[in-house]
C-alpha cells in the first residue's frame, strides 16, 4: 500500500516546486491530494488536520509550519518528513526527534545553484568582467584595455573560502579545473579533510589578506555575526572582491559600503543587511557592486530539481529504504 | 651552448607577456637581448636586422611582424617560432612550410580565458543574474522575484555551441559539471567525436530552436560571415541568451541590435561588428546586453600563462625534443 503523504510548505511554494512530470511521479508513489497544501495547522475539523491525522509522510519545502509536539500529537501515524528545499531548522523541531521521525533534506541539491552562482562570479570577478562592461559604457571609444586590466585574468589566482559547508565544499569542486591557489578558513575542517579537498587551512585574518576574492559560506549563527567586518575587510588586497551568498548578517555591511564606495574592493552580494537595503543605498548604484536579491539558492527549474531529489527520497521511504541524505539531529544542535 | 633567441611582437606586449619569473627563466633557456623586441624587421644595419641574422629561434606574440620570404632570407640561422599566443596566421606565411620552420603555438592555454569567461556567462545566463540585478537597482523594493524568475535556473538546461574549435571544446569540458545538455554544430565534427565529448551535434537551425544559451566558437572564414543571422535569431526561444567570444562578423549586428531592442533575447558580446560599436549603439545600454571590450582571450595574469607554455616549449627545443603544441600547416591552410 502506498503511504499516505501530505504537503506542508508557505503559500505559491507548491506550484513552483512540482511541475507536472513530478505531480505525476509523487502521485504514483504515495496518496496524496495535489489540492490540498498545508501553509498551516489549521485546527480541528479542518481539511489540514483531517489529513494530517492520516499522514505517514510529509513533503515539506520553503515555509513548512512547525513540526511543534502539539502537531505531532495530531499526527499519530507520522513516520518522516522529506524536505525538498536545504535547511530544515525552520520547521523540523527537537519534538521531532523525540518522536523518532525520519528526516531526508535536500540540502546536497540546493547547494548547487549557490556553488554554480559563485563559480560563475569568481571567474567574472578575477577577470573584472563587469569593470570592463561598465568602463566601457562609460568610455565607448578606443582605449587601452591590455593597460587598464594589466592586473586582471584568472590565471594565478587565490580565492579565500570561508565555511567548509556543503555549499562551501562544492566551491571547492566547482573550483578544480581552473587552477586556483584555494584557502579556506573553518574552525571545524579538520587538517587531514583540508588536504584531501586539496586547499589550505588558514585563520580567517591570512585567508582575508592572501585572496583575490574571498567567499562567504558559513552558517548564521551568533558566533557569525559581522564574522567578516572592518579588519578582515581592510586585510584585503586593493581590487579583490567579496562575495556573499551566505546571509547578509555574516558581513558588516556599513563597513562593507564604506570600502565599496571608497572603491578599493569590489562585491558580488546575493544577501544584505538588512535583506532590502534602503532605496537610496549605495549598493544599489555602485559600478563596482553586483547587487542581487537572493537569488542565488534554487529558483526556477532548480526547484524541480530539488522535488525530484525529494521524490527520490520518497522512492527510497515507500520501498523500506533508508534516506540516502538524512538530516543528522546532532548537526541541527539538538542532543541525539 | 644555449640557442640565440629574438622577441618579436607588437609595441607593448613584450612588457605584459613577459614578468621577471619569465624573463628570468628566458634568459636560462636561450641568449638574448631583453632590451631588443622585434616589432617590425626594420632594415640592413639596423640592431634588429642584426639580431634576425644570428637568431636560431623566435618568440612571437600578438603584433609580430610577418614573416614573409624576404625577411626568411635574411634570417639564414633561423629554425623554429615559438609563439607565446594562439593563431599564428598573421605572421607565419607559407614561406615558414617551405623553409622546414618548426612552429609551437600556445593556442591551447589561450583558449582557457575564453572558455572561462563562456561559462561564466552561461552560469549567469540560465539564472538571468544580471537582469535580476538590473530589476533590482530599478525597484529597490520587496517583489516576488520567485515569480519574476519562475522561468530562470540552472537545471535542465541546454547549451549549443557553435564550433567545436578549440575553445569550442574546453566550453564543452568546462560544462561537464553542471548536467546540460550541449549541442554542437560544426560541420568537421565526426559522429564519433561528438560521441566521445558527450554532446549531440545537430545542424544549426536546431540547435538555435533547442538552446536555452547559443555560444559561438567557430573561426572567422568567409563561410561563417553572419553565420548567426536574423533567421538563426529568431528560431532562438524566447528569454535566449547569446553569447559571442569569437568575432564580431559571425553574428549579423544588425539583426541581432533588432532582436536585442525588442527584449526578446539577451546577449554577452565580447565582440561586436565594428569591433567598436558606436557611441550611440543600444548595445552600451540595454539591460539585456553585457558588452565587454574583447578581453575574453589571455589578459592581464593570464599573458603569464602564455609565456610559462612558450618557455616549456622553448625548454623542449633546447633540449632537442619536439614541440608539445606543434602547428600543423594543413590547419593554416597551407599544402603540406
Amino acid at each position: 500500500m502506498r503511504p499516505v503523504l501530505l504537503l506542508a510548505m508557505g503559500p505559491g511554494v507548491a506550484e513552483r516546486l512540482l511541475g507536472e512530470p513530478q505531480w505525476a511521479r509523487l502521485e504514483g508513489l504515495v496518496r496524496t491530494d495535489r489540492r490540498l497544501v498545508a501553509h498551516a495547522w489549521d485546527g480541528p475539523g479542518s481539511a489540514v488536520a483531517a489529513a494530517l491525522a492520516e499522514a505517514e509522510v510529509l513533503l515539506t519545502c520553503w515555509g513548512a509550519p512547525p513540526l511543534t509536539a502539539e502537531v505531532l500529537a495530531a499526527a499519530p501515524r507520522l513516520r518522516a518528513v522529506v524536505h525538498a528545499a536545504g535547511s530544515v531548522k525552520h520547521h523540523v523541531t527537537d519534538a521531532c526527534r523525540v518522536r523518532g521521525l525520519a528526516v531526508s533534506s535536500a540540502a546536497s541539491v540546493n547547494a548547487r545553484p549557490v556553488a554554480e552562482y559563485t563559480l560563475a562570479a569568481v571567474l567574472f570577478a578575477n577577470k573584472r568582467v563587469l569593470h570592463a562592461a561598465h568602463r566601457y559604457r562609460t568610455l565607448r571609444r578606443r582605449h587601452d584595455w591590455a593597460a587598464e586590466l594589466a592586473g586582471a585574468g584568472n590565471h594565478g589566482r587565490t580565492v579565500g573560502i570561508v565555511g567548509a559547508s556543503r555549499i562551501g565544499r562544492r566551491v571547492i569542486a566547482l573550483l578544480a579545473p581552473f587552477g586556483f591557489r584555494v584557502l579556506v578558513h573553518d574552525p571545524y575542517l579538520a587538517a587531514e579533510e583540508a588536504a584531501r579537498l586539496g586547499v589550505a587551512r588558514v585563520p580567517l585574518a591570512e585567508l582575508c589578506a592572501r585572496s583575490d576574492v574571498v567567499s562567504v559560506h558559513a552558517p548564521e549563527v551568533p558566533a557569525t555575526r559581522h564574522l567578516i567586518g572592518a579588519r578582515e575587510l581592510a586585510l584585503m588586497p586593493d581590487g579583490a572582491t567579496l562575495v556573499n551568498t551566505s546571509r547578509g548578517s555574516l558581513v558588516d555591511q556599513r563597513a562593507l559600503v564604506a570600502e565599496l564606495c571608497g572603491g578599493r574592493l569590489s562585491a558580488v552580494l546575493d544577501v544584505t543587511e538588512p535583506e532590502l537595503p534602503p532605496a537610496d543605498s549605495p549598493l544599489y548604484d555602485l559600478p563596482n557592486v553586483l547587487l542581487t536579491p537572493h537569488i542565488a539558492g534554487s529558483l526556477g527549474t532548480e526547484l524541480h530539481r530539488m522535488a525530484d531529489h525529494a521524490l527520490d527520497e520518497l522512492a527510497r521511504y515507500a520501498r523500506g529504504e533508508p534516506f540516502a541524505e538524512p538530516v543528522r539531529w546532532e548537526e541541527l544542535g539538538y542532543s541525539a
